[in-house]
C-alpha cells in the first residue's frame, strides 16, 4: 500500500472482496494483482484453498474502499474465470505514516514510519530503495536492510525527546 | 456450484460461515463437503491454517444464503469437532448464466457463460462432461477442454452481431 | 480456547482482525498469538498467502469481543510490523461445554463435551492432560486419546437415558 | 494404498516424482490423481507452492516403484502442462497390514491394521465403508468412526496374549 | 524456465536444494529468486510450511545443475538467513522444446510447444508478449491468451500430417 | 536446531524422511516434533498438502543422521497414524556457528553467527532469550531484537579488521 496518511484514522466504508477461482491459469495472477492496484485497491493477496473434488483452488482477496466496487468487480469479471464474487464490510484502522531518509552509505535511502496514537511503533526500509543499492552495489540485500534499520535506530536513540 | 440465473444480480441475504478445525481426522473432508452442498450451500472450501502449538489446521468455510444457517450449523456440529462456529454477513453478485451446447468430434458439449451487465465474460466447458468424453474416448481431459473452448469461441466469432 | 460455557448462544458482538504481514520474521508469531490469548481473544491463528512480487506473507487473524478492541490492536501495533488492520462483525455460535472426568488406567482424564440443543455432539480429551500421561507413561499420545474415547463412549451407553 | 503387505519390509527401488504446475486448470487435478492410482502409483498428491511472478502453483509429487517410470511419465506429460519432470530416488518402508473385521450395529466392518516388528502400532477404520454406513443410516461419519475403533480396541483388549 | 532443447533427454546430474527458513522477512524472496534464476537455476520456488514453535516458515527450494552448487549456495548463505542447506540428487527429464509463432489481430505472439517421443503434447503462449498485448490493446489477458491457443489448434488441424 | 559446530562442513550420510498423514488429530503435531528433535532429529517440520479425495493432509518431514533412522521411525510407527514412510539420500552443508554475548540494556544477549568460508554471513540474536527479555521487562519482543542486531552490528563495525 502506497498511501500517505498524515493521521492516523479508521476507515468505515471499506469491503473485503474474495473470490474462489478453481479454474484458472495461476500464471494470470500477477497481472491481475497490478491491474487491481493499480485501479487503488488497498490491498490484493491470494490464499491457497482446497475446493471440492480436491482442487487447489486460489481465493483471490482484495481490499478496497466502497465506493471503487463496481470498478474493482469490472476488473475480476474480465480478467479471471470466476462466475460470481461476495464481500463483506470491513473497518480499516491505518496508523500515522511518515517517510523519513537516513544517511548511509550508499546515499540517503526512505524508512517509513507508523505511528500509534502519537507513538512510533513501526519503521521499515523502502524495498524497492534497497533493492537497487543491492543490485548496484554487489552487497546483500540484507545488509542494506540492515543498515538502513540501524541508522534509524540511532538516530531515534540520539534524538532530544 | 449448479444454480441458473438467468439475471445478473446481487444478493444480500447471504452468510459465510467459518469453523477452525484443529482435532479432526482430514478423511472426513469431502464427506463433510458433500453433505453441505446437498443442502444448498453456495461454495464449501478449506483453508490450511497454522493454530496454536503448531497446529496445522483447516478452516472450513460455508457460503449459504442465510435461512439456511440452521441447517447447516447442525451438519457441521454432527459431523465435524468444533465447539463453535462464526459467521459474517456477506452481500454475493453472481453473474447471469446460461449453459449453451457446441458441437464436437466427441458429440455436444456443455458450455457454462457468465454475463456482466449484458457482455459475455466466461465461458467454461462442463468439467463431468469433459471427464467422462476424455475417459471414454481415451483422449487427454485438456485435449477435451481445448476443443471445447475452440469451437465456443469459433462459434462467438462468427455470430452475427 | 479455555472458556465454560453453561448454556449454547450466539454473541453477536464478535470481531475478526485481520493482518497481513509481509515484512515480519516468522519467529516472533507463537509469543504474539500467547499474547493475544492471554489478553482474552477468542481464538488467533495464522493463514499462509502470496502478496504481490510473489512474498509469502502471513495473515494473522485474531477473534474477539468488540470491547476487547483497542487492547488487542495495542499488541499487535506493538509486536507485529503492521501499519495497518482491518475487522468485520462477526457472530459466534458457541456450544454449551462441559467437562467430564473418565477412569483411565492412568487415572483420572478430562474430556471437553460439547451439546447442541441439549444434545451431545462432541466429545474430546483435553491435550495437556493427554499428554503429560503419555510422557509420564511413556505409552503414545495416539493410545492415551483412544483409550479415554473409548472410556468415555463406554459410560455414554451404559447410562440410563 | 490399496496394498495388501503381508510381511513388512523396505523397497529401495522406488521413484519420487515431482512437477511443477504454474499454468494449469486446477479442475484437472482429481482426474490426474486418479488417473495416476489407476496406473499403479503408492501415493499422488499435490503441494501448494509459489513460483516465479507471485504464481500460486501447484508441485504434483508421485511416488511409484521405477519400473513405472515411462508409464507415469506419459500420464503426467499428456495430461499437465509440464515441460518437464525431476526425480528422485527413494527407499519405502511398509509396515505389515491386515484387513480384519469387527461387528457393530450396522453389519461388519473392516479395519486396516499395521504391525511394525510384529507389534500391532496401527489401526484405521476403512474409509469408503463407513461413509457408506453414514449415508445408508444416516449417522454421523465420526459416530461410525468412534463405533469401529471402540469395537476393535475391545477385542484386542480381551483377546488372549 | 527459459532453456531451448532441441531433443528431449535425461539430465541425470541435478541437484535440488532445500532450504528452511524461519526467521527471514519474506519481502526479500521475490530477489532471491531473480538472483539464482539469473546465476542459472532451472527452477527456483517455496513452499509453505510449518515448523518449531508455531513458526510458519518457508522452505526454498532450487533446482540446479550439479556444477552450479558452490555459486548457488554462496547465494543462498549471503541473501538468506539460513545456517545450513540440503541437497538431494535428481534426474531432470525435459521435453523437445520448440519455440513457434502464430498470427493473431495483435502481430505475431509466440507459442511454446512440448515434444514427447516425437508427439506434441504441450503449447503454451508466452506469457511475457500475451501481457504486453493485454496491455497495450487494452483487452483482458484470458483473452489474448485463448486467442493464442485457438490459432495454434486451428494451424495444427491444417497441417499436412 | 542447537548443535554447535566450529566448522563449515558437509555430510553426506543425512536421510530426509517424508510421512503423509491423511488421517491423523493434529493436535498431536507439535508433541510429535519434540519427541523427534529429543532423539537428535537436525529438523521436523510439516507441509500441508492436498491427497486424494479432497484431502487436506499434512506431509511430515524430518532430517536426520543415517544411523538414527530406525529410533525415528520407531516414533513415527508408534505416535503417527502412517502405514509407511519414505526416505531419501541428503548432504547437509552446514555453516561454522559460534555464540557471541553482546551488551544491552537488559543484561549480555546471545547471537548465534554464522561464518563461509570464515567470512561472516548470518547472525541472529537466540529466541528464548529474547522472549524472556519481552516478558520480563515488558518490551516489545522486536525492539529486543532490533537492539540486539544493532549491538552486535556496532561492534563488527569498530573491531580491528
Amino acid at each position: 500500500m502506497s498511501f500517505n496518511h498524515r493521521e492516523e484514522h479508521v476507515d468505515d466504508q471499506m469491503l473485503l472482496i474474495q473470490a474462489n477461482l478453481d479454474d484458472m491459469n495461476p500464471e494470470w495472477v500477477s497481472y491481475i494483482m497490478d491491474k487491481l492496484f493499480d485501479l487503488g485497491a488497498n490491498d490484493v493477496f491470494v490464499v491457497p484453498i482446497i475446493m471440492k473434488r480436491a482442487r487447489p483452488g486460489i481465493m483471490l482477496n482484495v481490499l478496497l474502499a466502497a465506493d471503487l466496487l463496481m470498478e474493482v468487480e469490472e476488473v475480476i469479471f474480465s480478467e479471471t474465470t470466476t462466475l460470481g464474487i461476495r464481500y463483506m464490510h470491513a473497518s480499516c484502522h491505518r496508523l500515522a505514516r511518515e517517510f523519513e531518509k537516513v544517511q548511509t552509505q550508499w546515499g540517503p535511502l526512505t524508512v517509513k514510519v507508523g505511528y500509534h496514537q502519537g507513538k512510533l511503533v513501526q519503521y521499515a526500509p523502502e524495498f524497492k530503495e534497497c533493492e537497487q543499492v543491492a543490485k548496484q552495489y554487489q552487497v546483500p540485500l540484507k545488509r542494506v536492510y540492515d543498515e538502513v534499520r540501524k541508522q534509524f535506530m540511532e538516530r531515534q536513540q540520539n534524538a532530544p525527546s
